[in-house]
């Protein structure tokens, strides 16, 4: 690591979440060689994009780095995002609508910013160092509080007309099922994000079944994550178990139409739900392999590699945006 | 119309069915100057080579044109087609398996000759010639005995690692449902297919429901086509009409996720199916209103236009097989 300044080889990429932004100096290989982590602040856009300079800032005086010696910064911003524009276009975290987030960044910073949305940075960052590297067609599947599909093929994203292919997180997938943020009924988002998975296990609970969830009930009132339910089904509950299963067979149901729709080399699954519970994803693979022995056509596109859980975690992000920082050099 | 020979804006195409093999010839605007229609030899892969090839030969006369005058011939082939290869990897109807099309019908008729698969050549037609004029991206829904989509953007198909990128037919539509072909249960193709949907009306009857459909059925053995439930639900029978809506909202629901997942210009829906009944696709379009006033995610994507009717209607195969021959120049 130089100390006057990046080498062509080094990178930087900021990871800006609705609670924190982590900026990172990433080598080819995407070995991380200094980090830091900040809080965003979301007060307002203005304050929002300071947090964001800051951040970066620090992770200069880190790395011992000059903003001058730097030819491009990369990152992945939540939200929906016009990259051609630099602009982040809405997003209900950063409670932000059309922010010239590039011009301003780069105002702030006097470096050229490359801006992308967050989840096609982790998508990037899988295809460029994790679970997808070397291979062409990546489905970057990412569960979290939201679900939505990105679709990478030969490091171009298919983003459709309107820039919404993939976001079969608001295709149904149980008809008549719970109500969905979009205001649609049996979403994937809706019976298998996080929310959904704890909203499930208290379905059952209020039902009248016998629960050590219980506990996660105050006055009425819930306190109850998918990571409880995850950790209870280990425990033996059987509320969690028979949830953990049944969203087991969701997301594999969702995850059979997502491989006969794109047909990639991998589908790689992040965000944090299916990543905190192992019993989960083995659920996931255990009924996408039910359905593979059953039919012959899904059987043409299903291997036992085919679904991968995110090999770069939480740093997917990070690095996917020092790729960006690297293209655009 | 020339008598020596296509001028350079006249282009042959040839759609190759189970039952039956078109030919025609088409100017630069898609218009039919003059066609043939013949049964197709399906006693053995050489003979279906042969008959293609008579077909074809027969257009030519027709036509007053000499074989040598031409620079390509584009074919439509049901099946799995290696067109790049010029194989015909697999067809139930031809039943064929690695078959040389291409090296056996350029054998035959002297000519070069570009193959595809006859879906593929369908959505080929509209984006060329029909609903899809002019649009970038475009989704070609068939619906007939089998069900897929066809990719097309910018005049590429995405095809997907395997070639299978579309193929929901066999996803899960209506989970625990009817056996697929594919050996699945309830996939897309096994609940709303033609025969599916004879199926189901069938299921009705079964269940004590009274319905002149009856009619379609001698010693327990049943006679009745989705073309005879569309003509009953006109007539008012109940179970008919029944069945009717109830497809309709399947194929709106699998026709949601289809716009979810590639967010194209269009959705053209091609194959005899939906076709063959106004009221059906009325229903179709009620119901994705409904799922749009529903959801705002699904709003963004969808408009009064989304989805169309094949222009072409049983035209498209053979006017896109022209287009590839007019590519091929």
């Amino acid at each position: 690591l130089q100390s006057t300044g990046a080498s062509e080889r080094q990178f930087i990429g900021v990871d800006v979440g609705g609670t924190k932004i982590a900026a990172c100096l990433v080598d080819a290989q995407g070995r991380i060689l200094s980090s830091i982590r900040q809080l965003t602040d979301e007060t307002n856009p203005e304050a929002t994009l300071d947090s964001i300079a800051n951040a970066t800032q620090g992770l200069l005086k880190v790395s011992k780095l000059d903003a001058h010696s730097i030819k491009a910064i990369g990152f992945g911003i939540p939200g929906l995002v016009d990259a051609a524009q630099g602009i982040g276009i809405a997003s209900v975290n950063l409670n932000w609508k059309n922010v010239a987030v590039r011009a301003g960044l780069e105002a702030r910073l006097g470096v050229r910013c490359v801006i992308d949305n967050d989840v096609r940075t982790g998508a990037l960052g899988e295809a460029r160092f994790g679970a997808a590297r070397g291979l062409k067609h990546l489905n970057y599947l990412n569960i979290g509080t939201g679900i939505s599909v990105v679709i990478l093929m030969d490091g171009k994203f298919f983003m459709g007309v309107n820039g919404l292919a993939g976001e079969i997180g608001h295709a149904i997938l149980e008809p008549g099922g719970a109500l969905c943020k979009c205001g649609g009924h049996g979403c994937f988002e809706a019976v298998a994000s996080g929310p959904a998975i704890a909203a499930r296990a208290i379905e059952k609970i209020k039902s009248g079944k016998a629960s050590m969830l219980k506990a996660y009930s105050l006055d009425g009132s819930w306190r109850l994550t998918a990571e409880n339910v995850f950790e209870a089904a280990l425990s033996g509950d059987a509320v969690a178990k028979e949830t953990l299963s049944e969203i087991g067979v969701l997301m594999a149901r969702a995850i059979q139409t997502i491989a006969l729709a794109y047909d990639p080399n991998v589908i790689v699954i992040g965000g944090g739900v299916v990543q905190g519970s192992k019993p989960l994803f083995m659920k996931i693979q255990e009924e996408l392999q039910r359905l593979a022995d059953e039919s012959w056509v899904f059987r043409k596109v299903f291997t036992k590699d085919l679904v991968k859980l995110s090999a770069l975690g939480t740093n997917a992000g990070v690095l996917g945006a020092a790729a960006l920082a690297a293209d655009a050099q």
